[in-house]
């Protein structure tokens, strides 16, 4: 079997029995009841992911995942090409805003070149980032597929690769991006999943204006037109409309599931990966944690049809993995409620309950 | 003049040439405009209070304030009053929600005991926690005065004392409170601020049912009626439905204005700190960040008086300091964009302009 066929394979549900114990323990604790709200909920669900009343989230690792879009000729995005591998270089400095954001919760970055178009062989040759290009960009989604079926497999299992070689460092992953273009094909991949005009799940990215944004959402209603994605099939709409960060971030997604460790989704980009991750497999959903809202438009249609509320809402509009990477801070209080709080028992404090006696 | 004189004449609002300095700084981040939203907003904040485009936010402390109240005899609360003490003894062993999350942040928990209704002594011999004691426990507010007008200078004086005494080791503090059947006080403190019915400012505390909080809000009501706190004297609301603890977390922010520190401002009980520190000096809310979105229903009330807006939204209703504990690691956040992101020339990153060229 194919890594992508073994992955798909390994993956199974959240484990309902370990949720019942975490909501029992958490029941006990001194606070009222669930009166940690949100950060119980996310405990509950550590517990179910790693069958532990002990989740480890110690050791968490953002893999920010860059690539190139074709679609860039069509004039979608403010800023050039260029800025891609200038971003992934000042990623390996630690001058972005992801790195900065990491270091408050002690998250570690590592970057990965899915598809820039540009040589970043130094870098690879330094150690400084992961290697798994599938090419120099993809192609214009416009006109054509954004790339091959093969190709398209070959960045989900770059993704798949990633998290199974950090995986003897890293207890919790976090997803990010970096791709000049990328909000077009992750705006094309919900349109494409769920049916819904481009216009309305197409956002301003960088920074654009109303009418660039009309231009870029007429953009993908054409790319579609002409590609014909099949929703029902993961793989097609990442081949026809998608990129090769964000089928690296889809690899990523079941790798950690997979593996049974949690992955914290950051923003736009991320989660269109993470919804090509749900397309192949349904019980993937079960171990991501939505990190963020993101100002892009289209994030709550996605967040709905994986079924997360996001942890934080700052008007992030940047990717890279920095709402994954300051969620994490979030992941370690869910995870210290569940482990360093005392019980009542433990510190002899009165309960509700007792009063009425 | 009286310590309260003069920390309030201390207080001056935040500096907008700062201000202006810490914008035009972000403008030149290596990312979109304003990408890191709400984070870029706080920074902005943080250069205005401490005059400095290097803000210094490392020592965090939160201080915990700990009183008990004579409306608990109302029926008011879940819990019995014997939980404060013992939820002391909690905060003091490391096991309370504050404790677990400030933790996760790097932050120092401080307990300060302003009227807890039982011996705290041996804690304050042990050097466990602080003794500003102004008696034991509140009287009864929906029959008279919670406390006389001294004791509500005295409980905000030692607040400032408290904040003055820590600014050696503090960078930024965050405010925290245990008290059971304050969110009592707390609701009478805004309805007599705004004029607000007491039924609309009147939440579930720590989870009482719908008959209960109505009766909460009939007791508040009394005690407004026989009390007829002057909305326009901020000393006089503290004094007649007030609280031990939330005079002292008014000092706390009166006293981080006045060193010009920031200070994280907890839930409900600590925004009605705020809003007395606020009533008294106006200028002290430029100081003050909103760390989270209690799930009490009146805090909305209190947060658009103040004019802020939250930073988090995890359906937190504990209190304790939880909220402000977490969000120091948005505080560093914004504090770490500031200054350590590289700009767009110190990366040799193209800005969304030079496209045009």
């Amino acid at each position: 079997m194919s890594l992508l066929a073994t992955t798909l394979a390994a993956i199974t549900p959240q484990d309902p029995l370990w949720r019942e114990r975490a909501t029992a323990r958490i029941e006990q604790l001194t606070m009222p009841r669930w009166a940690l709200g949100r950060l119980c909920d996310l405990a509950v669900d550590l517990a179910g992911m790693t069958r532990s009343l002990h989740p480890a989230v110690e050791r968490a690792t953002v893999v920010t995942m860059a690539g190139d879009h074709g679609v860039c000729v069509e004039g979608v995005s403010l800023f050039p090409p260029a800025v891609t591998p200038q971003m992934v270089h000042n990623f390996v400095r630690g001058g972005a805003g992801v790195n900065v954001l990491a270091r408050v919760t002690g998250t570690r970055v590592v970057v990965a070149d899915l598809g820039v178009a540009a040589d970043l062989s130094a870098l690879v040759a330094a150690g400084a980032i992961i290697n798994a290009k599938v090419a120099f960009g993809t192609a214009n989604l416009a006109v054509g597929p954004a790339m091959s079926r093969a190709q398209a497999v070959a960045a989900i299992e770059h993704g798949i690769a990633i998290a199974q070689q950090l995986a003897t460092s890293t207890d919790v992953f976090g997803t990010g991006d970096m791709g000049i273009g990328n909000t077009t094909p992750a705006s094309a991949i919900i349109a494409a999943l769920t049916g819904t005009d481009p216009e309305v799940v197409t956002g301003c990215g960088t920074g654009i204006g109303e009418a660039q944004r009309q231009h870029k959402a007429a953009v993908i209603a054409r790319g579609l037109a002409v590609n014909q994605p099949d929703a029902a099939d993961g793989l097609d709409v990442l081949a026809k409309v998608g990129g090769f960060e964000i089928g690296g971030l889809a690899g990523l997604c079941l790798g950690a599931a997979a593996l049974r460790r949690p992955v914290v989704i950051d923003g736009f980009i991320s989660t269109a990966g993470a919804l090509i991750a749900h397309a192949l497999c349904p019980a993937a959903a079960d171990y991501m944690i939505s990190a963020h809202q993101s100002e892009e438009r289209g994030h709550t249609v996605m967040l709905q049809r994986l079924g997360k509320q996001p942890l934080l809402n700052l008007g992030f509009r940047l990717g890279e993995g920095t709402g994954a990477a300051l969620a994490m801070s979030l992941v370690q209080g869910a995870r210290g409620l569940l482990t360093e709080m005392a019980t009542f028992a433990d510190a002899a404090v009165s309960t509700a309950d007792q009063q009425a006696h």
